[in-house]
């Protein structure tokens, strides 16, 4: 079927059950950040396979709405289908409820799979229509009844992660979550995403790219615990250990009918931006329902020692991989043909090297030269070119590691570069270093932090429009809340930072048509001393891949600064040494040399 | 009469009138900072003279709520009187709204002078007594009908600003408030603080303690505006000039029945954390309220060019009285009797040689040796002790000049120091010089930028339990919103800088029983360089006085750092030594020397 056919068939289908618009947004049942095969309904509808992008389609109009870091490749798919492209955020372009809002004829119906739309999401919606009086279906997904080769569900097997993994058995996970729902005053707890459940089951599977999760939603209770999955992925051994924890099986989407059943007495507890609308609109309507951020959340942001210890190993594995990676790049960029994508395989193999490794933690970044200045650039054979003889190439990627996932960005330097080039890459260095040895006080936020690592930027009228870091999951979601580096403040981001948080340290330079820079560490946060005035804090850098000599103009850096890179490469150097050749190893001692 | 008398007169009027419960907080009709003689209702029922504090009178009990400054004085003064001490923040004492809570009876009326009590502390009242079916009677002054002799309310003229003051007229300024009111979809803007109605009609008075301002409320419509003033304060001029922008003027009271004769099909604007509750109840039930911070909160936060050219004379006006204070200091301390209080009188008549100036812009706080570890210490002629031969000594001490009001603190130091000493001397001047020397893009917040003055204290393990900064008024309140510096949000501080904000930087280290230093400038907020990324800006110091250099370590102190107080110095010695004697300039030297 072509995307024409597709869209006939989808109207055929709405005027039959009565929709007048129908839309079909980006997302799995868990508003995961990648979703599994079977969820690309979207690029089904519409052909366009980038991934951000909402379709909403009436009698008469198809759109696809999406960002700035698509509108090309948007445009070039969605080509002779009939889509419109939805520019977001140009000029006078509406947002996808202002659209609906217009086109919903009087009385009308609006419909949506609610599973894959979020609840604040749904409720927009719901905003959207109500001045025309429209009404909104989101029971039935239309997409599956004209997508007839869609990809089954992942029935990928799970994976158990024993406590020399997570430091913390379910049983005592499930105590505490139930202490929190005694403090809530709830007696149900109904958990939709992903990560919540992984963590609190120490189960992981393989059912979304790149993100270790299984496809699952959990409903607590005081003295139970019902586990919506695929049973068919837990070996028998799996299902015995949960039995033992009082945590029984129920099919998959089973949850959506369980919900209903729920008591008008119940005080149900649930996180309205984890929790999809259809689940949302399934509970009682008479059951109390207490709205607040699932207390897995920081539960897990802050790692345990165990787990801390994991990522140590887990990123001087990765630190050894990148290392021979970057050893490799420097002794053949020049010599043999490497591009964007070659480079970015050649880096996964000394990932595979390593003992443990399960797959990259989220979609790799290699830009070379100035496509490192496209700040979401991910290379397509289309668009892969060589490695710059004389520049600079930035990757940004990780590994998934049985003892946690990893994040790391270093930009290489080749050849000759440009003063400017070199600057732009001292002051990233600096960004990161005066972000990393911030001494504060418990109760500061990652937004009282962030300005030590833009100043050396905004000193030369430089910015980065990203955050400066992220939370880091253990063997789960690469983007994890409760805190995170960043001027403004998110909600997902605006917890304390807490000791055991994992973030990412990445700040950036980006100069459109010439290169890219990001220098990117992760950080555990520690407790420091603890004087008469409270516990002071700071963050250990937890990366060990060196930072680029060759970009280095030391005259830019303070006699503090060079201590710390030093004291930094010193310590590079002592971890991953003893792993590499002699060869490699006489080469990182000039590469993690003193300035 | 005796507090005990008073208070049984009260009592008689309570009965006699159905109240089971009446409340006396420290409060005018316009939650100012501080208050006029009036006011000072709860210093009368009680005998305490505190600046905080509420009383609450039962028929059998009568109790005082204080903070931890006051402990000690309000014990003291509360000896004999009957009153018992509440010491708020101490373990298992009840706060005023639990308290009332507990004691009122099923059914019970608790009363309070409405035009004393914030709006949202009178329904935090509401609430405290609805659990008992409680009323809320705020419509009597019970202590005005025993207070015989109670201080007239102020009587002093106004004083009128011209341009070359404000730099805006007042039909400007009304013009801007209409579009303001407008965006807000209001016709009606009721206003109840007074330095919004002083900054709106560029009038100034002496009607509360040390700030210059006016008892006055204004009402806006969107073509006249009424000024609720005892109109005795105004000349003729002032009040045709007044006239010439719509203005006319209602007796200071009248704005309590007048409100209520709003129309209900009027939208009514008022700034919930800038108006009693008894305007608000006043308000006709059935029109619209919007409720939004006054639009001249921001607008008189970004101080126009006049109002920053006026506002440096000032600061150089009252650099030279601090310097000349200094070296008088320098050369007498240990030679002729100065104590606190006199080293304040001192300063005081340095100020009074300056042109223009009216009279101290707060309560000076000047702390010598231990003393200067508390940190809201006021010397009283009970306190006062003489100025340490060795060791330091605070002043934290301001001046209103018709160009404006300073803000600045020195810590002095004499004789031998501890090494603890200059080192702490040493670590709040760092916190200083590194917030001054921010670099940041517009939208940055306050709360972004903390962390910069905090940091080398917190690498100590050691903290100040205050705000770095707060906005300061323009010849008005000397704590000003919209802006402030702390690592927590505040909703009056967490507007972000703009250009022409004037913002002071007083980080502290406060040893208990021995030392306390603090060090404040105040900040010009400016516009630096626009670039492709955005508008940068940065701080300007206005504040000329020497930072005692008898007490700095220079080792501790980076390159940066000493090039920042170095240039500093020199534009102290630029601005203020042309206005000194040739003998106290020769010592200006040596005292902004480089170092």
């Amino acid at each position: 079927m072509s995307i024409a056919e597709r869209i006939t068939a989808l109207r055929a289908l709405m005027a039959d059950r009565g929709y007048d618009v129908y839309m079909v947004p980006t997302d799995d049942n868990h508003q995961s950040e990648y979703v599994g095969e079977h969820f690309k309904a979207r690029a089904f509808i519409t052909g366009f396979t980038g991934s951000a992008g909402t379709a909403v389609i009436t009698k008469d109009e198809a759109g696809l709405w999406t960002d700035g870091r698509y509108f090309i490749q948007a445009a070039q798919q969605l080509e002779g289908t009939g889509v419109t492209l939805f520019k977001m955020g140009e000029p006078g372009v509406p947002t996808v409820e202002e659209y609906i809002a217009n086109v919903i004829p009087q009385n009308g119906t609006l419909g949506f799979d609610g599973r894959v739309v979020a609840m604040g999401e749904g409720q927009a919606l719901v905003d959207a229509v109500a001045p025309k009086n429209g009404k909104i279906n989101y029971s039935e997904d239309l997409i599956d009844l004209i997508w007839e080769d869609r990809p089954a569900l992942s029935e990928k097997p799970a994976f158990a992660l024993g406590e020399e993994y997570t430091g913390e058995s379910t049983k005592s996970k499930l105590t505490r979550i139930r202490e929190a729902m005694k403090e809530a005053g709830a007696n149900v707890h109904v958990i939709a995403a992903l990560d919540d459940v992984c963590w609190t089951t120490n189960l992981r599977g393989d059912d979304i790219e790149f993100f270790p999760l299984l496809l699952s939603y959990a409903v607590i209770t005081m003295d139970d615990m019902k586990l919506y999955i695929d049973e068919r992925k837990l070996t028998d051994e799996m299902k015995a250990n949960l039995a033992k924890d009082n945590i029984s099986l129920r099919p998959y989407n089973a949850v959506y009918e369980d919900v209903k059943e729920l008591s008008d007495s119940d005080v149900i507890m649930v996180d309205p931006a984890r929790l999809n609308y259809a689940l949302y609109n399934n509970l009682p309507k008479n059951a109390e329902v207490v709205q607040l951020t699932n207390p897995t959340v920081l539960m897990k942001a802050m790692k345990n020692d165990v787990e801390i210890k994991n990522i140590i190993n887990a990123h001087i594995k990765d630190g050894v991989a990148m290392t021979k990676f970057m050893y490799w790049l420097k002794k053949n960029v020049g010599k043999i043909e490497i591009t964007e994508i070659s480079a970015a395989e050649k880096l996964d193999s000394f990932r595979k090297e390593q003992e443990g490794y399960l797959w990259q933690s989220f979609e790799p970044i290699c830009g070379s030269g100035e496509h490192a200045a496209i700040v979401h650039y991910a290379a397509t054979p289309e668009t892969d070119i060589p490695v710059v003889t004389d520049g600079l190439f930035l990757t940004d990627t990780g590994g998934g590691y049985m003892e946690g996932s990893t994040d790391i960005t270093r930009t290489f330097a080749f050849g000759k570069l440009t003063d400017r080039m070199k600057e732009d890459f001292t002051t990233v260095l600096l960004c990161n270093l005066r972000l990393a040895r911030a001494v504060f006080m418990y109760g500061t936020c990652g937004y009282n932090l962030d300005i030590l690592a833009r100043m050396p930027a905004w000193e030369r009228g430089i910015n980065y429009n990203h955050g400066t870091g992220h939370g880091v999951g253990y063997l789960m979601n690469i983007h994890e809340a409760s805190s995170g580096f960043r001027i403004a403040i998110r909600d997902r981001e605006k917890a304390p930072i807490e000791a055991g948080m994992v973030l990412t340290n990445e700040p950036g330079i980006y100069i459109e048509g010439s290169h890219g820079i990001r220098t990117e560490n992760e950080l555990v946060a520690r407790n420091g001393q603890k004087t008469e005035y409270g516990q002071f804090m700071y963050f250990e850098p937890i990366t060990y891949v060196p930072i680029d000599l060759d970009a280095v103009v030391p005259e830019m850096m303070t006699t503090e600064d060079k201590e710390q890179l030093n004291a930094y490469h010193a310590k590079v150097y002592e971890l991953i040494a003893p792993k590499l050749s002699e060869e490699e190893r006489e080469w990182l001692k000039e590469y993690t040399r003193a300035i």
